[in-house]
Order: structure tokens, then sequence, then C-alpha cells
């Protein structure tokens, strides 16, 4: 491999940081590229877990020979930190060592250690820089961590399956297997790398579904599903659920109305309060911040998403679409009103894909 | 240019054919690509316009120093017709040429005219073979023609400009500029690109469009319009709508029930007996082929939209969504009634365009 230009190295840290999704709530995804002295890669590494080691340190242990270090350059998406634990702090750590410059993609949004990584750096004698391009994928790289920091809130995704004309189920109901075998794959990583699962009483009285990600990466990973049950009606037989078979008793969370929370023989009933036929989402998001729930997908019916739609409080939609057309049935923003062309939520950044025969659009809700 | 690998004289063979989308009805669009004995480029042709040459005749005009033609090689998308009228065939012009072989994409439908282009060439000595790929592509050029070939009938366009959720207005009927300028731009390349529109009377009574394409390749192109109007309702103002200030007398045909036909002071009245609270589809499209109406572009409301689909009388779908989501309105597929997911129309070769924010989907329909 030749010499890297700096938007390649970036791109580099870029994709590996990804690879740590799902595991390093709630810290941010970080990718970390380090080049020698002629700009060629010597380190590629990423934040792989939670209570692990940092991009930039993981990138470090790659480096047997240290002399390669003299006059190097790293390239990470995120400002190093700042913050002294156990270990000492990456900015700390970078300073110490014979590197030329630090190259970084975001600043940090946590007001305790913003700019002062790059201080350290700077203090240190060497060349700091936030990388000028590349904005809106190292933003959608740290997403959850972003609004966590931000607007103190869980960053939400919602998945949808739909047919072209954007059904959900025939008018008789029928709605399983949509899409084909490979979208359905997609999904199980999809609920992977996020905290916890949404979903609506409604689904679980008529398709009883586990809800939980087949995914082999995250067999080992707890999967938190939070059930939203204004009438309590999966509280009596909460523990016959496929979803509660498939997951430990601390990872369920059944949300009911004012009143209605109970002591269950599995799982947790939690109260929220309702507004406008359903809960109030802000309280609810709230509540799960308070959790330590730090991102969630939502996949329910056409119900629960509009309602997610309509508060504003989508950060992320998921739309597999099928190539099929289902005609009269629900559609997945059925109950979704909206009184202007103005007002209506509009997507940017729509990426599409392809899975078998069906596509993924994927955009972020604009603000 | 290097010498030219078969797929990639094919490849450009097809790209030029393309070109002529519009012009060339009732015929078939066709590509020519010549290479000399060393496989360079010296020709690339098509057909350009009904009447006028045929893209191999197009192709071998461009070779003035005709000493490149000995060894020559010709890659066609269809096979060089066999029918003599005002000009020897295209099979037996190549046939008296120094040329080493032909290679063609698509045998002709025609059953007057199949395989005995090739059996000219073979018979003169030349090389002939039929191309072993790109048949998706080949067949998609060809597509209206071949529809008429084989089944007798104008092939089917419809158009729909949608949200992400299948929308095609808000609750109170709002629907214009769902879709952004670039993708306008497009509909008007696609209303160019077909004999004819086909509409409803109720698209007509609310929104009065023109419906003809303002793209200046086709500003001197005839643009026939067909107006679904079982109970008559245009008729009265018939000289009043832009459509009909838009194009004239001879482009216009509205369509009605039995018994209602008179003459009008524009266009053309024509009956089409009815069938499930709509016109008979087939009946019409056999009215429309015998007026020499070989392709047709539907833009209609969901009601019509959802006859076509259920009739099994859509070929290619142009779905064009915006980055928005509409919530509760008309879906493109109202009045559509599918019992079964096996039942559903599906679509195949799906590709995805931009048009600046918004997407189109094409595809064909599976037969």
């Amino acid at each position: 491999m030749g010499p890297l230009a700096p938007e390649q190295a970036m791109m580099m840290a870029l994709e590996e940081g990804s690879k740590g999704a799902g595991f390093v709530s709630p810290n941010p995804l970080v990718g970390c590229a380090i080049l020698d002295q002629n700009y060629q890669l010597i380190a590629l590494a990423h934040h792989e877990r939670v209570g692990e080691g940092h991009a930039e340190v993981n990138a470090l242990k790659q480096i047997q020979n240290t002399t390669l270090l003299n006059g190097a350059h790293i390239y990470v998406t995120l400002e190093p930190c700042a913050h002294e634990g156990r270990t000492p702090s990456c900015a700390k750590t970078l300073a110490e060592l014979p590197i030329a410059s630090v190259t970084y993609g975001l600043e940090d949004p946590n007001p305790l250690v913003s700019g002062k990584g790059a201080e350290i750096l700077r203090a240190s004698g060497k060349k700091v820089q936030i990388f000028d391009g590349l904005k809106d994928e190292l933003e959608e790289l740290a997403e959850i961590f972003l609004m966590n920091q931000r607007q103190g809130r869980p960053f939400v995704g919602v998945k949808v399956a739909s047919s072209l004309d954007g059904r959900i189920a025939l008018a008789d109901g029928t709605s399983q297997w949509i899409t084909g075998e490979s979208a359905r794959t997609q999904v199980q990583y999809l609920r992977g790398i996020y905290d916890a699962m949404v979903t609506g009483a409604g689904t679980i009285l008529k398709d009883d579904p586990r809800l939980n990600s087949r995914d082999p990466r995250f067999a080992n990973k707890q999967q938190k599903l939070i059930v939203l049950d204004p009438d309590g009606e999966t509280l009596s037989r909460i523990a016959e659920w496929n979803f509660a078979k498939a997951r430990s008793s601390d990872d369920i969370f059944v949300v009911v109305r004012p009143g209605l929370a109970r002591p269950l023989s599995v799982g947790r009933a939690l109260e929220v309060p309702v507004l406008d036929q359903g809960f109030d989402l802000k309280e609810l998001l709230q509540t799960l911040h308070e959790l330590a729930i730090h991102s969630v997908l939502v996949e329910a019916g056409g119900f629960t998403v509009s309602r997610f739609l309509r508060a504003g409080l989508v950060d992320r939609l998921y739309l597999f679409m099928a190539a099929k057309i289902l005609g009269e049935g629900m559609s997945w923003t059925e109950g979704l009103k909206i009184r202007t062309l103005a007002e209506t939520p509009r997507l940017r950044k729509i990426r599409v894909q392809t899975f078998g025969e069906d596509l993924l659009l994927t955009a972020r809700l604009r603000s």
C-alpha cells in the first residue's frame, strides 16, 4: 500500500470505528489509523467494548517497532479524551510519544472533555487539527453518543418492513415475511447494535415475537426489550411470551399507564404518563435514559411508529422495501395526521442498499 | 481506444440504441457498433427515427474508408431485418460487404423476419451468432416492440410520485409538488418516450394538467393523450382544459362508456366496455392498439393505477419517491384489494436512481 492521503486515513478510521457497533454503549464508536512519517499505514483499530481500550490505545498496541512512531500521524474520528480514569487519558498518552501530528474528526461534545484533549496535545508540541471534511460520516459514526450528550435522551431508530406502496400488512392483517431472508438477516444485525428494542403490546398479542438478535456476533449481549402496554394487556401471561423466554428477566421492561404497575414474575413494570391516546414519548425516553438505555430500535405497528414520528422523536429510519405491491391494508404511517406539505417529516442523507430482492433505505430524520 | 471485447461492443450498441427513445415507434430501438478486423471501434449508430435508416445502415454511413470493412465485426442489438421495402433489407446489405462476422442481441420476434436475417447472412459466408449475455438489457431496450409483437397490445408504463410511505396526497387532498424539480424534469423525459399519456377524468377535474412533455427533445413530437372518463365528465368543456390547449385535436382521445360518445369540438370520443366499476382495460388496450398507439404512460390517481395493477396490465413502474413522510392520505394503490401475499404484484430488476433529494425506482412487473 502506498502513502495515504488524509481523507483515506480518516475513511479507514471511520470504517474501522463502526466495527464496535453494539458493544461500546454508553461510549461513542471511535476508529483510529496511525501512519508513519511517510504516511504509510502502521496501525488501524477501534474501541471494541465498553470498559476496554480506547481506539488510540488499541492502535498503539499494534505497533511492535516503536521507532515507527517517530514523526507519525494519528487520525482518529473523535477528539482524544482528556479524562483520567484507571488509566491515563488518551491525550496524555499521545502527548508523551514522538509523534508529529494528531488529526481528529469531531470535537468531543461532552463539556467536561471538549477541547481539552486538543489542548494537552498542543501543549506537548504536536500539530493538532480538526479534520476538514467527512462531517456527515463522522457525525453518523458517533450519532448515538452525540444524541445522548446533546439532548440527554436515547437515540431512536425505527425499523419498518413495507411493500413499495408503504403497506406493512394486507387488508386481512397478514404481515409476516414481507421481506426476504437477506433483509431479515440485516434486521438481526440492527437489533444487535441498539441497546434495547421497543415494541407495542399489539405486536406482542398478534405475533408473539422474540425480538432478539439471532446474529451470532451478539449472542452474548444483553438484549433489553421495552413493551409499550398502556393497559397492561401482556402482564398476566408475562412469562409465557416468546420475548420473555428469549432473554433474562433483568432485560424486560413493560411500560404501563400510571396506576397499573405491579410486581411481575419476570421483568419489571414501569409507569409513564399518558398523552393523546398513548404514552408521553418524551417522558418515556427520559425514563429509559435513567435506566442507562442509550439507544432504542422501535419495531412496532403503524400506530406506534406514527406516534414517534408525530412527536419528532425518530432519529434514524431503516425502511426495508420488498419488491412487491400489497394494495389496501395497513400502512406504516397509519394514524399519522399531517396538515400541510411543509409539516411533513423529511429525511436526509438517504442511502439505498439491496438485500436480495429487497431494498433498504436508511436515512436520518431532519431535526 | 484499444480493441473492444464483445461485451463492451454490445454495451455501447445498447446505450446508443436508447437514444432513439420516443422517435422510432412502431419500430424497435436498435443500436449498432462496427469494429474493424482488429476490434477497434469504427462506427456507432442507432435507429433515429421511424421512416429513416436502420441502425446498421446509419453505422455504415459513418465509415468513409470502406477498406476498413474488410474482416470487420458488426454488433447489433437486434437481428438485422430481412424485410425488403423501398430499400434492401439490412441483412442483404450486410451480406454484400466484406465483413467477417455479425453478432446480434435478440432474435426478431416478428415471425415474418425471425431467423431470416441470420439465414441470409450465413448463406453469404459470414460468421453469425446470437450474443450470449446482456439478455435483460437487450430485452429492456426493445421492450415496447417486444410487447407489441408478442402480445399484440401497447406497452404500459405507470408513473407514480409518492412519499416514502406510499402516499400521493395528504389527507386533505393536497398533492402537488411532492417531488422536486429534478424529478419533475425526468418525468418530462418519460412523457416524451411514450406514444401517449393515459390519465383519469378525476385528475383532469382536480388539477387540469397539460400532461405533455416540456422536454425540448420532444418539442416537435405529437403527444397523444387518452382521458379515461366513463361518465363523460370532461366532454362539455373539452376545449377549455389545459390538456386540449397543449396539443392538437388529433392527439386527444376521451374514452367513455358505451352510449356516451358524441362528436367533439376537439379530440375524439371513443367507447370502451365497462367492467368492475371501470373500463375493461384489455378492451381499452385493444382499442389503442388499433389506433396505432404502441406505448402508453399512465399518470393518474390511485384508483386508475390500481385498476391497471389488478388487471396485470402494468409492464414498467416508475416510482418517484420523495424523501418525505406524508402520513394519512391517499396511497397510490388505493382500491387495490389483494387477498394473499402470493397474489401480490411483484417487481423485478429494480433500479434506483437519485434525482435531487428524490429517488426513482424503476422496475418491470413480473408477468
